[in-house]
């Protein structure tokens, strides 16, 4: 099984692929860049070879080349190649095994540490560290930063999955990987080649008005639209021979109970308790 | 002045304008995409040049192709350009001119209400919507999303700049563009052809071993590493004629008082408000 759509991929073929039949958004300029995000899909299943010397140090410093809030540069990565250590991080988020299974698993982390530090050497209190707004600019910084290496990932041919399920005991990993106060892993990320015969299907989203709007918000249109993508979503998931859901199906099954967070119910007090006050 | 860095930019070159000499990662493996992505620099002077047809929707094409936590595809994005709305957009955002001179500014959201109307409409009641957790996944989100639009809109040449200061003032944001409950801007992204003579040196980053660690986090080497990027800092500000600051000295102005955060002291309660109740 071919693992990546060719870049070469026409225009009208990713676009289709991406949102489906009838749902094709009027794109404009096109490359193959953009050709090759279009074709970004997660994949759960991975070779164990080894990646070419220096991966790493080109993925991060496409990720540090991404914009970062006022140049503060709150996030920090730690790199995971050790087997036992990918154990233990599989077993923390939930038993997956491709986190064991990757050459290299990313632990992208809010770090308002090293700006405490340095406050600290300075003799300067730094007043805004404790707010809400500090711990949210470092999980989406590290997300901007996170995102720039899955694509220079993806552009070596490599394949990649986040993983959400860190969350679910962030002071475990925090302990494991020697993490100081003001620093807690908001995702991971598996890097690696994808294994022949992983399920490799763009997945089609959300027909483009339902998520974008112009000069104002607007739903009218959003029971049609949804209705429209929960029947792909039913057919895709047949192609794939997974439990036959539509979206609704599968949002109401994630976010219906609080059992399927996985611990992540807690998860205010356990950033709290990581040394982000959140005030 | 040549705005964009030529793709062809040599691994060493680029490499070199990210970290400054003597700084410089032994990176692997490269290509002209992973060059774009290192020649990265956020502009903030436009020219008023209207962007090709269909621009707007292939960059959103692209952005529904980055990850998103098990589908849940919780975030939306306004497209404004409403010389109003952006003047608007400008006031809130602390008087940003580049938000009025830019052809189009996207406004990212954290949405959770699409999710909690599909809820509604099927009879279920979505418990997970109302925890932290729920928020931060949308946030992360809407952050991977966007990344992947500010790279395909600078492989088509646009530049671009994130406006975090959106978040001076989240609930008048919602009230100009009717954001429901369960829909907060979490920061904006300018779009357009960048103006002639606008700075555009990449700036430097810290170097890599301040923020990567390999198995267990380490900051000893910390304080080495950070003496020579502020002296990076100093000479970069010298050569843009602003005030000539180390990094550590930005930090401190940055983070040090509250009335730094422009209102964002007060986001936690406002985020409350509009709908998240960050349990």
């Amino acid at each position: 099984m071919d693992i990546a759509t060719p870049l070469t991929a026409s225009k009208a073929e990713a676009l289709s692929l991406r949102y489906g039949a009838g749902a094709t958004p009027e794109a404009g300029p096109w490359n193959e860049q953009i050709a090759a995000l279009l074709a970004h899909r997660s994949i759960r299943g991975y070779r164990p070879d080894a990646l070419p010397a220096g991966t790493l140090e080109t993925l991060v410093a496409a990720a540090q080349s991404a914009a970062t809030s006022s140049n503060l540069q709150t996030w920090s990565v730690v790199a995971v190649a050790d087997p036992q250590t990918r154990i233990e991080m599989a077993r923390l988020a939930g038993d997956q095994k491709h986190i064991m299974q990757c050459p290299l698993f990313l632990v992208w982390c809010a770090d308002l540490s090293r700006n405490a530090r340095l406050g600290a050497d300075e003799g300067v209190e730094l007043e805004t560290l404790p707010y809400f707004e500090s711990f949210l600019v470092a999980a989406i910084d590290a997300a901007l930063a996170a995102q720039n290496a899955v694509v220079a990932a993806e552009s070596l041919g490599l394949s990649t999955v986040y993983i959400g399920a860190l969350r679910n005991d962030p002071a475990a990993v925090a302990a494991r990987l020697g993490l100081p106060p003001g620093v807690m892993g908001v995702f991971g990320l598996c890097v690696g080649y994808a294994a022949h015969g992983v399920a490799n299907e763009v997945k089609p989203r959300l027909p483009q008005p339902a998520i974008l709007f112009h000069e104002r918000y607007g739903s009218a249109e959003e029971p049609a639209l949804r209705a429209a993508y929960d029947a792909k979503m039913v057919a895709f998931s047949a192609r794939h021979e997974l439990k036959q859901d539509s979206w609704s199906q599968r949002v109401i099954a994630r976010m219906g109970r609080l059992p399927a967070m996985g611990g992540r119910d807690r998860l205010l007090s356990v950033v709290k308790a990581l040394g982000f006050p959140l005030r």
